[in-house]
C-alpha cells in the first residue's frame, strides 16, 4: 500500500457505472445503473432514460422534498436505503445555493448526491513535530465502526453552514469549548468519488487545524467516539500507508495535514500524486 | 472579475486545439495542432498522425536530447520558440522519474510538456492579518514583465529538486540567506493548463511558505525583479479580484496560501470553487 493507494480506494467511481440526475436543469447526483432501475419504477416522481434520470417534482424546496421523500420511504422499506437517519442535507445546483430539495442523509449515496462535512485536524506541535488528536468511531458506527477518526468530523446538514457544524460538533464529539473551536482554521476543500455498497459517495470535506493546548483532553459526549488517543503524526503516517486502521476518506484529510505542514516533501516521488490526488474536480 | 476568474484564465487548455506527444510509450507533451503540423517537416525526429504525436528518437537521455535539439534549433530560427534560454528542463513520465530527455526552457510550452516550479510566500504574521513580500518583475522579463510577483519563484531546471531550486533562487532573487530559506515549508502542489502563444503551459507550482523576520528585507541580485514591497494580504486580494497586476499563475498561488490560512473561509459560495480549481488533474 502507498498514500496514493488510500486516495484511488477513494476514487473508485466509475463512470461507466452510473448516470447523471438531474433536477430543474441542474446535475445534482450520480445514479448507478441499478439504483436507476428502482427508480424507474417510481414513474410519478423519476423519470429514467437510457443515460440519465431526471426528478419530475417541481415546485419549492419543501414540495419537492416530500416528493422524494416518498420514493425513499420506499427504499427504505425495501432496505436499499440502511435506515431513515432523520437528519436531511441540502441538495443545492452549488455550494452556498439554495436547495432545490432537502434529502435524508441515509439516501444521499443511493442518489450519488453530493455531501459536504468537516473535518478537525487537532494537533500539538513541538518544533517540526507534529502529533494530532484522534479518535476511535463507536463500534455500533453505521459507516466505518472501530476505525480511527479526526479529532472532529461531521456532515453538514441541511440549514447548517460549515463553521457551524464545526462547532456544533466540536461540542457533541469532544467536549471543545467554544472559545477553543473558534480558533480552529479552515485550511482548504478535499474531494473524492467512492463508489459503496448502498451508492456513490461524492464528498467535499472541508478541512480545519486546531492548535490544542497541552491542558486540554477531548471527551466524547453523543457516543459516536470510543475514546481520544494523541498520536505522533510519523507514527499515524506510518500506520496510514501500511493498515487499514483509519476511516477510508480520514486518511485523505491527514495526508493533507502533512502536505500542508511540510511534513511529505516536494522531493519526494510520491509527494506530486498525494497533493494533488485529494482534490477531485467538481464535476 | 472573480477569483475563480483568475483561475479560469490559467486554465484556458482545450483539448480540441491539441493533441497528446508520445515518447517511450509515456505521454510527455500536449502539442497545439499548429505545432504539430510544423514538427511534421521533421520527420526523422518526429511521427505526427492526425490525432497524435511521436518523437521517435531513442536511446539515452543524451541521444533524445540532441535529436530534439535540432529540432528546437530550427523552430528558433523560424522565430515559433522565442529563443534559447541555455536552460534545460527534464522532461519525465512522472515527477521523480529518471528524464527521457531534456529540453531548452524556452521550447516548453511549444511541446506542452510539464513544467515544475517553485513559488515562495514570504510572510509576515501579526495574529489573524497577514503581509506577503511582493516583487515586481523588471521590465525585461520575457513572461509578465512588469508584473507583481512572489518573493522567491523559478522553474525546476534539469538535475535540480525542488528544495535546492527554492535555495538557489531564494539567493539569487531575494537574497536570503540559506538558514533563513531552510525554514521555509513546503504546502502542496498547484496545478494548471494554459494556452499560451507559443503553444501550452502544463505547469505544475510547488509552493512553500516562510515567515519573514521584521528585520529582513529582501533585496534582488540578478536583475529580474525591479523592487520588492511588503503589502497586506487584504489588499492584494483586492488587487488580484478587481486588477490584473498580477502575474497569471501568482494569483493562484496566493489565493491557495489565503486558502490555506483561513483568510478565505468555507461559508464563502466562492470558496469551493477556489480550493478546488487550483488542482487541476495530472492527466
Amino acid at each position: 500500500m502507498s498514500f496514493a493507494d488510500r486516495i484511488r480506494h477513494c476514487n473508485s467511481y466509475d463512470p461507466a457505472r452510473a448516470m447523471p440526475l438531474w433536477a430543474g436543469g441542474h446535475r445534482v447526483g450520480w445514479l448507478r445503473r441499478d439504483n436507476a432501475e428502482v427508480l424507474a419504477r417510481h414513474r410519478d416522481v423519476f423519470a429514467i432514460d437510457r443515460d440519465s434520470a431526471r426528478l419530475l417534482a417541481t415546485g419549492g424546496a419543501d414540495t419537492v422534498s416530500r416528493a422524494v421523500d416518498e420514493v425513499v420511504e420506499a427504499l427504505v422499506a425495501d432496505r436499499l436505503v440502511p435506515k431513515w437517519r432523520n437528519e436531511t442535507f441540502d441538495v443545492a445546483p452549488r455550494w452556498g445555493e439554495p436547495p432545490i430539495f432537502r434529502l435524508d442523509r441515509g439516501a444521499v449515496p443511493f442518489f450519488g448526491v453530493r455531501a459536504y462535512g468537516v473535518h478537525l485536524n487537532g494537533y500539538r506541535r513541538d518544533g517540526d513535530r507534529y502529533s494530532l488528536w484522534i479518535g476511535k468511531r463507536a463500534s455500533n458506527k453505521q459507516v466505518a465502526p472501530g476505525k480511527l477518526d479526526n479529532m472532529v468530523a461531521g456532515g453538514i446538514g441541511n440549514g447548517y453552514g460549515a463553521a457551524a457544524t464545526l462547532a456544533k460538533e466540536a461540542e457533541e464529539e469532544a467536549a471543545i469549548p467554544a472559545a477553543l473551536i473558534a480558533r480552529a482554521v479552515p485550511a482548504g476543500g478535499l474531494t473524492y468519488r467512492m463508489e459503496t455498497k448502498p451508492g456513490i459517495r461524492d464528498d467535499v470535506m472541508f478541512v480545519y487545524d486546531l492548535e490544542v493546548p497541552d491542558d486540554f483532553t477531548p471527551t466524547n459526549g453523543d457516543g459516536e467516539i470510543a475514546g481520544f488517543e494523541l498520536m505522533p503524526l510519523s507514527l499515524i503516517l506510518e500506520r496510514i500507508r501500511t493498515t487499514n486502521d483509519f476511516k477510508f476518506n480520514v486518511n485523505l484529510v491527514i495526508l493533507d495535514f502533512a502536505v500542508r505542514h511540510g511534513v511529505l516533501r516536494p522531493d519526494d516521488p510520491e509527494y506530486l500524486d498525494v497533493a494533488n490526488g485529494l482534490h477531485r474536480p467538481l464535476d
